[in-house]
């Protein structure tokens, strides 16, 4: 089977996975007969290029421009969607976690046009599950998501595969990595300034840390699993976060005097088809499986009718947690297990 | 889409299955259009069931002998395998892990007569993986074995659908209850002595407490994993363990001191086709995802090629762990997703 392929968005992530798929394309082919060429890509200011025969991506990414590339006269990103001839289409445009735009309507008209469509971008998620989910099915065709939360640390797919017909009655985890760094650091007596500069420092935080501190990004977060995992459309604004800025360092070193250490826990509750979410800080004790997530380590308990504590933890080094290289897998987990069912392969 | 299951072996696992099976039958119906019936019924001691259109569940449970629920004269688990006509086999017969009979006598059975076929037991894993899975594949059929290591904490069908052409290079994990139990309950001062008797009274250790203490249960999780994972038979002698009675009260007590602890951790590393694997009494700090690992939680930690940590991590009250319901999920995840892929619903 061969799969043309456009990258709508080329930046770090897209650029790892066209250098992933490069490095694993032997074994595509070798263990699931999976063959593929680039047919569309679309950067954000570096031009276009749509060649149904197929592009050359080596040359795509060492371009200034990639105009010169395409064979076709392609002016946008919804062009190059509509003549690269494509089956999968990997949505990498910038994230706007607002309104989902522009990603919204490039996987609209990726799953219109009957292509798979693949994104590392949880505004889509957050705002269009079930339209793209229903669109996606009508049209015999996948929308898949797994890097938009805990990049690097499968969730979705683990709870569709692993998890057949499980009712999940709560999530609970640490979903953002700049907080968690924060509150450790602060732990071995940093101050909060320092922390937040350290984490700028690695790039991790950026220079307005409000998104992360205020508890923002895991609030989009909590609401892209509660949409997805508990089937109940949920927003960031309906999360409500508190953050981490009336966490004092008496505070952390009175609950390290007692064994316990505070964390932005994220959490959701689902009981009578209602779910309660919530991201504040939480103190939790050596009990709690979020208790020995540190620094960058990432999170999440699941509790389910059928296994009751299930938990996944990413854990590594500073300052490599979801990189692009593991976003970019999340993507390329997606293409093989979107394409894989078309094949009937296992 | 209907299938016919038959029971080889009716004890504490398989019974929770019925159950299960029965509970989400509206849900299997609804999600993936599957319906099923209950064809044929081995029990240890208690008689042989074969009805090709369907026997009373219920009743097989209560009753003291099922035989009479029979409308074919079967005198064996092969003939209940052969005249059930059954879709689906799950084998639940007592382990035998130095040879994996009689189950993988069942399991070849089941297979070449086009049935898929599965287990929770590690016998037919580590001792016929590969035979099983090329006799699987030649049919069209699976042979899926889930909760056949930390039943209850999905790691099979994890790596399989998460992890796609991902080369796994390290695992590394506490795999059984009985020494982690006695190893945290040593921490807060209980003698080995009396940390056994409360495992033997909660009923995770047996009489004998040899195969946990002396590391062989782990061993042949250790085995069954890489096994099946790294593509590497492995035998339990092959990974040679060693167990928990050479760890003294005082070497505990120094190693909580330093903020460390012992884990009996089971170790497998995989370098340029080679697997060195391990089970071990180890010191590990709280950086180690097995540190927060406390009582009868267990779980595993994956490094990749393309996700470097990944953990997994099964957290539950005492006594809980591993009890018959989540192996029988495991179990029922397996039938899903085996069956799933005929209709190629997903």
């Amino acid at each position: 089977m061969h799969y043309k392929l456009a990258f709508i968005g080329f930046g770090n992530v897209a650029r790892s996975l066209a250098l992933l798929l490069e490095r694993k394309r032997a074994a595509l082919k070798e263990k699931y007969n999976i063959t593929y060429s680039v047919t569309g890509i679309s950067t954000g200011r570096h031009g276009f290029a749509v060649n149904p025969d197929g592009l050359d991506v080596q040359k795509a990414m060492d371009l200034k421009n990639i105009t010169p590339l395409s064979t076709l006269d392609v002016k946008d990103s919804l062009d190059v969607i509509r003549h690269s001839q494509a089956d999968v289409m990997f949505e990498n445009s910038p994230v706007n976690t607002q309104t989902g735009q522009p990603a919204l309507d490039h996987i609209r008209a990726a799953l219109e046009l009957g292509m798979h469509a693949i994104t590392a971008n949880k505004g889509p998620v957050v705002h269009g599950y079930r339209e793209l989910t229903k669109l996606a099915e009508s049209k015999g065709r996948k929308f898949r998501f797994e890097s938009a939360v805990l990049g690097g640390a499968p969730v979705f797919s683990v709870f569709r595969e692993a998890f057949p017909l499980a009712e999940l009655s709560s999530i609970k985890g640490i979903f953002n990595a700049t907080t968690n760094i924060i509150l450790s650091r602060m732990e071995n007596g940093e101050s909060y300034e320092n922390a937040v500069k350290f984490c700028q420092s690695i790039g991790v935080a950026e220079t307005d840390p409000a998104n992360d501190v205020d508890g923002w990004d895991a609030a989009i977060k909590v609401a892209a699993l509660v949409t997805v995992l508990m089937d109940t459309p949920m927003t960031p604004q309906q999360v409500n976060p508190t953050g981490i800025r009336g966490i004092t360092p008496e505070m952390i070193a009175k609950a390290k005097a007692e064994g316990k250490r505070y964390k932005l826990v994220c959490s959701a509750e689902k009981a009578e088809g209602k779910v309660n979410a919530s991201v504040a800080p939480e103190l939790v004790d050596s009990s709690s499986p979020l208790y020995g997530m540190m620094n960058s380590n990432t999170g999440v308990a699941l509790r389910t009718d059928v296994i009751l504590d299930y938990s996944i933890t990413q854990s590594e080094r500073e300052g490599m947690r979801g990189g692009p290289e593991e976003t970019a897998y999340g993507l390329f987990a997606d293409f093989v297990n979107a394409v894989k069912l078309d094949s009937n392969v296992s």
